[in-house]
């Protein structure tokens, strides 16, 4: 066991969902990053993304996402939606998910206050505190308005700034699995002339996760071999056994 | 009406479902450019992106997520999970989503030879001839393996470049709706002070959608106000008054 397993629970998996929300995205116009950080963070921690969805700014199409993910994972993440606009409807559609009410929440009136000049918390600021009954809220230190949780959903902000400072804020609160290692080998050679050695690599070590990743680097196709396996030894040993075969294709 | 729109059906809208494939974009290992790239395509084309769905290497995966969006859209493009190895199963999840048998389809095989000299004709590179019963096959101009349409749904390699080649030659198949147009105006003001008077101009204008898009800049926070529709001037109406609301801020 390594030091990154103190706080694991090794027998038990850790789940996760993400869903991105934001008509921007689905029109293209803006080319998300969250999924792909959120995704990142969380492997490091122990806990197995399974499923990303990104849908727009339209409350049922919200509900159906989080509400399947929320009974699927063990934690749902969300992106966007909980500003101060007219668009901003995350934190309504996450209410009518829970069933629950949704009012303006002196705590937030109280970061809010805390961030800006009183003469400055416009109506459509406090829209901002506007937040699910029964949520904990989850602070924003880049610009005051806060996120919440809910149940095992944590809504975050779009802004990637504001998102990145709210999942370290909640990264200490969240259950870990055994962390996922992983290694890395690059064959100067396309997909095609490494998939059979490693097919009976895979099948001779079902406990190890293998993925092939082939990429045009300019000049000719490489492949990219990553191992996955939550025992540091069992890398090593499919590591070594690749490494042979691709020596073996010369 | 504009020349984009001499191929548009306007009654009808054309929508699409995208399903991003493998088990890297879920570790966060390789950060996904395709779904936003096939976003923005489609929004140029007139057809509008209603949904990503970012999946493993699963089966079971692949093929809810298929079935729902293919179900749901005019079109779904699949990305991902079409190469020569052991992990590579998209193929065999579309042919059981669409409940049909699977086999070496010689047109494909014919692909590969052009691309290939005969003895680098491997077994494995074979499996990427593979092919679902009743699939038309997607051209590759870059590795020559190519991708397929089957009903609706249209399964593309995960690699950018190879990606992109083929959306490029699907492109004419392509029904499409009739344009949606966008102008910007960007505010230098937090989305707080200009969120009330967006909110009025969104109630006086229900016919445009108005995004509001805040980001930091380094210096301060700015916000820029998207408007979208497919009529040219009732944008050019919004984007004046969006400005001089702003101007009323100072």
């Amino acid at each position: 066991m390594t030091d990154d397993d103190l706080t694991a629970s090794p027998s038990q998996s850790v789940t996760a969902g993400i869903v991105v929300i934001g008509d921007e995205i689905l029109s293209g116009r803006t080319k998300d990053t969250n999924a792909g950080y959120i995704a990142e963070y969380l492997t490091e921690h122990g806990i197995e993304a399974c499923e990303i969805r990104m849908v727009p700014d339209v409350t049922s199409m919200i509900v159906e996402a989080v509400d399947t993910l929320r009974a699927r994972y063990t934690y749902v993440f969300t992106t966007g939606g909980i500003g101060p606009t007219h668009d901003d409807i995350t934190a309504d559609a996450i209410a009518t998910a829970f069933g629950v009410g949704i009012e303006i929440d002196q705590r937030a009136v109280a970061m809010l206050r805390q961030r800006y000049p009183e003469m400055d918390l416009t109506p459509a600021r406090l829209r901002m505190a506007r937040i699910p009954h029964g949520a904990e809220l989850i602070e924003n230190t880049v610009s005051g308005a806060p996120g919440f949780q809910i149940g095992n959903v944590f809504v975050m902000a779009g802004v990637p700034k504001i998102m990145q400072g709210m999942l370290g804020g909640i990264g200490p609160r969240l259950r870990s699995g055994r962390k996922i290692l992983s290694d890395s080998v690059t064959a100067l050679l396309p997909e095609g002339k490494i998939a059979e050695p490693l097919s009976e690599i895979a099948k001779t070590f079902p406990d190890v996760s293998i993925g092939s990743y082939p990429h045009f680097d300019g000049e000719g196709f490489r492949t990219q071999i990553v191992m996955r396996s939550r025992d540091a030894d069992r890398i090593a040993t499919v590591k070594t056994a690749v490494e042979a075969a691709i020596r073996d294709l010369g």
